[in-house]
């Protein structure tokens, strides 16, 4: 702790802002702890910074690259893998005060951002402006840009637009050390130098903290409609949802929600007076022009008609889509209000989906958990959410194994165990399974390994284990590969993705 | 020499395998020596390897990264950016017997295959099998997928299906000393961990040999048209596919020629017996439902009209479609024909766009070069191809001063050097200049720096140079960044992208 202390009276001193540092109390555990995230740890950052701009980032990471301070990158605070967690201390570095839109070019569709910027804000901006345009991830409605290029975030419009990687042109990153890049020019195609965006979208905050980006926009379809298809059961659900999306039909969302979550919904009461009926239903959000929409509903009624669905409602009008959507919005909220404290989040390719939601809704069952099931079902990525008593020894355990059995099988299936929430603190081990030791070893560091000099080569081919090597010196050249070349000091939101 | 002969040697004995290995003198010109490639290098690869399998890739790379070995990959060899030159020497690895289609999901809508493989045969092999799928990244037509990956290729298809980035899956990758790994398993979305795809698409070879890639696949569309628009000048046909491309039309290619590339076409005489007005033209693809194809030609023809185009020319049948897109499909060939030799590619972002195709114009005409222009316009994106005779000096000098010129116009503009050839041998240069020092050490490494330890960090708050550091151990510490650390023996296709 004297280090982290000498670290920050330093940083207080270069900063000549006494208001740029909190450690009060309240501020330590509203930054480390977090009702959001599915995983919490004990410790709490020692202190909270409140940078105005890049260069008081780039000081601070100076310092804490030399006192090896651990830096937790905190935007919207609504990861849900405990991204936000300070497992070992150190400081929250928090972008209130670094929410400037600072150029918005319709021209050329693009916009530049600090990291504090809320997503549905810059929305909200673009639409006051009449621009036309609009930035299409959409994940929850309070998290922010720096927190989505951490974790490659998505949403519901992922099936129409990609996710977060496809919407960065480039990056100011100021790396561990303080030095300051850029990750790229502002062409929105390039070929130039490695795709250093490609590698720090999705890092988590452990290669470099995003100062400022550059968000590529789209254009605002003419018109929405929306369509609500409940089924009979799950499988029929998942797949008709299946067909769809191999029907090539251009659908801007696809959004499954089963039962007990349409049931959250009418108990939460925020879509009264409308009540749903309590069966697997899939939301289609359509966009285009107002021929191109007509043309997609009649095509996705056509293609879900095989698997016997309800009635097949769509919005004839604004107010209607409102309607129909808001239980597929209010979802979170109606979750949020009943504490739910168990969400995993899987991806497998698309012929696996209705087997393992199946699966995983008959798991809880047998543990007798309290789960529902919603997904962005178009990107073969689902949630299931648990709602359990965390006073309960036995409930918590059956928790666990559930999330663990939906994880194994999502692998099992040559899925993922995160389709868009990040690995954070809970998911370390799942992903070195998924990848395995060497893919895990180019992402962080070799160990060091036994030498093994056979100018013959004759043992090579067989090369029995990993990291052996024919030559002395490979040894200790591959100690530091991506993270340990950027973070050599480990400072950078340590704990999160790997272990050290 | 003697090293690598050693190793050569080696290889020979550990494959067991004579066939694989050539040393024959065509057969290093052939991998060495590219009538595609702008620029060209004295020297040729010391030997050609045929792999088979993985395995065999991995022995070699393992013999090399010992003795020290260039490994060049070598797929389609089409590059126009000198990828397949062997400026130190070095082994040739050549695909041709790793060309099988693996596997290929219908129902998960993917397909495995290894780095030999044509897309265009892909393509052939899909349809073939009536999947009703395919792979829409449209370089070149001899193109293969070890290439595609290398350089981030793209095509007419960019404008609404991306870039060879947005299609890979997973990539398994044999590393400089020969460690295999397996990026990711096979979810179409994750955030599980680094996104190593995202930094070895483009890499151009330098990081990692790809011997089997899992690609995402496509719904063929319905129904296609093509519309032909000439116009009186390039800035109203570049405004008029700006518009286009500002209005969300969801075009499926927007490409330009100018009137030099329609003279060409005409010359070379392959469309005949249509002739094409030599003026610059606009080619745009549309695709999907018959209705929506309706749509969008009706709402491009609205677009248009302001930049008063002649006859608006569209295909009512797959005949006239054929036809129409026959000029622009076939203007590679009339290039070749005409055996071209400067050939530049650069992107900037959308409003700049008008102007610097005017001003590359403009510089060629003063130069008193013979160039056309033709590009991938829906994406800021195109080429200026100059025929010239490389026994003039004179004409040598300004066709590089051309291409100087006009990358520095990219780049003042905020551009990039390359939208989609890669950075090779002959760019290297201009990638510098456009991302800076500080950004191409991360990719690469750190130089050795004056250690500057000053522990009242008074000096580091304005920390003057580059890579002054805080600590001495940092000094060392940063020696390998991306580049150095994956590749310290500098093997994997040296000399591209970056000089040592």
């Amino acid at each position: 702790m004297s280090d982290m202390e000498k670290g920050i009276a330093t940083i207080r001193h270069h900063l000549k802002d006494p208001d740029i540092i909190s450690t009060d109390s309240e501020d330590l555990l509203a930054h480390g702890y977090s009702e959001w995230s599915s995983v919490n740890v004990e410790t709490l950052p020692v202190a909270v910074a409140y940078p105005k701009d890049t260069e008081q980032v780039r000081t601070i990471a100076r310092i804490c690259h030399k006192w090896r301070i651990p830096i937790i990158p905190f935007s919207g605070g609504s990861s849900v893998e405990g991204h936000v967690s300070a497992p070992f201390g150190g400081i929250s570095l928090d972008f209130t005060f670094m929410d400037k839109i600072v150029r918005v070019d319709e021209d050329d569709m693009d916009v530049v951002v600090q990291p504090g910027v809320c997503w549905s804000d810059l929305n909200r901006e673009l639409e006051r402006m009449g621009s036309g345009l609009f930035f299409p991830i959409d994940p929850a409605p309070i998290a922010k840009i720096g927190g989505m290029i951490g974790t490659n975030c998505s949403g519901t419009n992922a099936v129409r637009y990609g996710t977060m990687k496809d919407w960065v042109i480039n990056l100011t990153i100021v790396l561990a050390d303080g030095t300051l890049i850029k990750t790229r020019r502002r062409p929105r195609k390039c070929s130039a130098g490695y795709n250093l965006n490609g590698i720090l979208v999705g890092s988590e905050g452990t290669l470099g903290i995003v100062t400022e980006a550059t968000l590529k926009l789209a254009v605002r379809p003419q018109h929405y409609s929306v369509a609500v298809v409940p089924f009979n059961d799950l499988t029929c659900a998942v797949s008709a949802a299946a067909d769809v999306i191999r029907s090539g039909v251009p659908v801007a969302a696809l959004e499954l929600m089963d039962e007990a979550q349409m049931r959250i919904v009418n108990d939460g009461g925020v879509t009264r007076p409308r009540v749903w009926q309590e069966v697997p239903t899939l939301f289609v959000k359509f966009s285009g022009t107002v021929a191109s929409v007509e043309d997609n509903i009649d095509s996705v009624r056509e293609i879900v008609r095989a698997y016997e669905p309800g009635e097949f409602e769509f919005a004839k009008d604004e107010k209607e889509r409102e309607l129909l959507w808001s239980a597929r919005k209010e979802s979170l909220y109606s979750l949020l209000a009943m504490r739910k404290d168990g969400n995993t989040d899987v991806a497998v390719p698309l012929s696996h989906l209705a087997e393992i939601v199946q699966a995983s809704k008959e798991d809880a069952k047998r543990l007798d958990l309290n789960a529902c099931i919603k997904g962005h079902i178009g990107d073969s990525n689902f949630h299931e959410n648990i709602t359990y008593d965390p006073s309960n020894p036995q409930e918590v355990e059956n928790v666990k194994l559930a999330v663990k059995n939906m994880i194994s099988r999502a692998l099992e299936m040559d899925g993922t165990c995160t389709g868009e929430h990040g690995v954070g603190l809970g998911k370390k081990t799942a992903l070195l399974s998924e990848v395995g030791n060497d893919t895990i070893m180019v992402m962080v560091s070799g160990d060091l390994c036994e030498t093994n000099h056979d100018p013959t080569l004759a043992g090579a081919v067989s090369w029995p284990g990993h990291w052996q090597s024919i030559s002395d010196e490979f040894c200790l050249l591959y100690q530091r590969l991506i993270k340990g070349a950027l973070d050599p000091n480990w400072i950078m939101n340590p704990g999160k993705v790997f272990d050290r």
